[in-house]
């Protein structure tokens, strides 16, 4: 019996998401301005990186595309480290196909539209413009694929304030199948910390969750999508 | 003989910087663009951080001032924590008076003017536009002051290209008694890497050291000041 049950942790085609394909993405994007600037998002890959541990404990082929984090690659996971937004978008549409694509990294909108191959110096003319350019939208080029989308695309909503109306609109604007909106006002402590408090909103409408650890929420929204999964087949 | 040899290490009072107080910056600075984005350095801290563990190892009371890292706080030392340049500054100002200060931070030139309460969204708009600042001088800041100047006050230049020249340039513009200059240009590896390769710019001239790691650069300055101070009482 105790060999069996080792068995079964060890045997990925026995959990919820056995025979599952699942791409992640986590952390932030780096936009390299010159060779020692970037432009940088705040996040720390923590919530991301929890969800594809919770998937590849559940038996799923997961691969994970995390921009740079200081915490360690998750057991079990494909990891694909990258820097930028651009890096990305070619990371993940490589890694396709998916059952899942859940979309947790914190990925810069904008870029500096001319890396500088030099250091950029200080002068006497001032401070540069950064002229900034908009970057590929990873969520809604995935969830607007015709062939080859997944089954489930799944769309992170960070935000400050109006947390639940942002979270709804992005849905709609990015044609994704669900949204974990989180609020990361400084009141919250989300950013960085180990707790998250999350919503999720789909199209039939909103389900708060308690305040729980990250790796928590990663869990149930690991069964969460196995059932979903479950009632589309 | 066991025994004493242990006290030896133990005791602060026995280094080559015994008695001294040496001051460290270390690793990047963060200007908050909003509450999710940031303008920041690339420096992973691992050359400051070496040089604040190897002030202690050689028996100086050390305080570290360190911008957002992914690697420990140094055994021995005092480490506080900052984000911005212009905490960089108040904590520096804070830590002095010191006879040695080593600006080893990655300190970001420009900080946005306007840090937004709110996360910017994305909009019809098109990107929004970064209007820059220049941030606080904290190395000529502390090598112009009067009173409560540090003996020793040595700056770091990170350049990718015309690295002597622009060293020297930097020795007088700010008037410290040391630039450790090295190249981070891609082909050179330094940025995160392990080792290091760096000349020591003075008003008497250029010493170029060897390629080794971070840790013995460290050593090895750490003597050098050493050496300096000795000669200066």
């Amino acid at each position: 019996a105790i060999v069996a049950a080792v068995e079964d942790r060890l045997r990925p085609s026995s959990g919820a998401l056995a025979g599952r394909r699942v791409l992640v993405t986590s952390g932030p994007t780096h936009e390299p301005i010159d060779p020692v600037r970037v432009l940088a998002n705040r996040s720390s890959g923590r919530q991301g990186h929890a969800i594809a541990a919770a998937a590849a404990r559940a038996g799923a082929e997961v691969t994970l595309v995390s921009g740079p984090v200081a915490i360690p690659d998750p057991a079990g996971v494909t990891v694909i480290h990258v820097e930028s937004a651009r890096q990305m978008l070619s990371a993940v549409e490589a890694a396709l196909p998916a059952d899942v694509a859940v979309f947790a990294a914190a990925v810069a909108d904008w870029r500096v539209a001319t890396d500088a191959a030099h250091k950029m110096k200080k002068g006497a003319g001032g401070p540069p413009a950064l002229t900034l350019v908009e970057n590929p939208d990873i969520l809604a080029t995935v969830a607007r694929r015709g062939e080859g989308r997944p089954t489930l695309v799944v769309g992170f909503a960070a935000e400050t304030e109006n947390v639940l109306d942002n979270a709804r609109a992005k849905l709609a604007r990015k044609g994704c199948d669900l949204i974990v909106a989180n609020d990361v006002s400084h009141a919250g402590g989300v950013m960085g910390g180990v707790s998250n408090t999350v919503h999720l909103v789909t199209a039939d409408g909103v389900d708060s969750w308690t305040t729980m650890s990250k790796e928590a929420v990663a869990e149930a929204l690991v069964a969460h999508f196995a059932g979903r999964l479950g009632a589309s087949q």
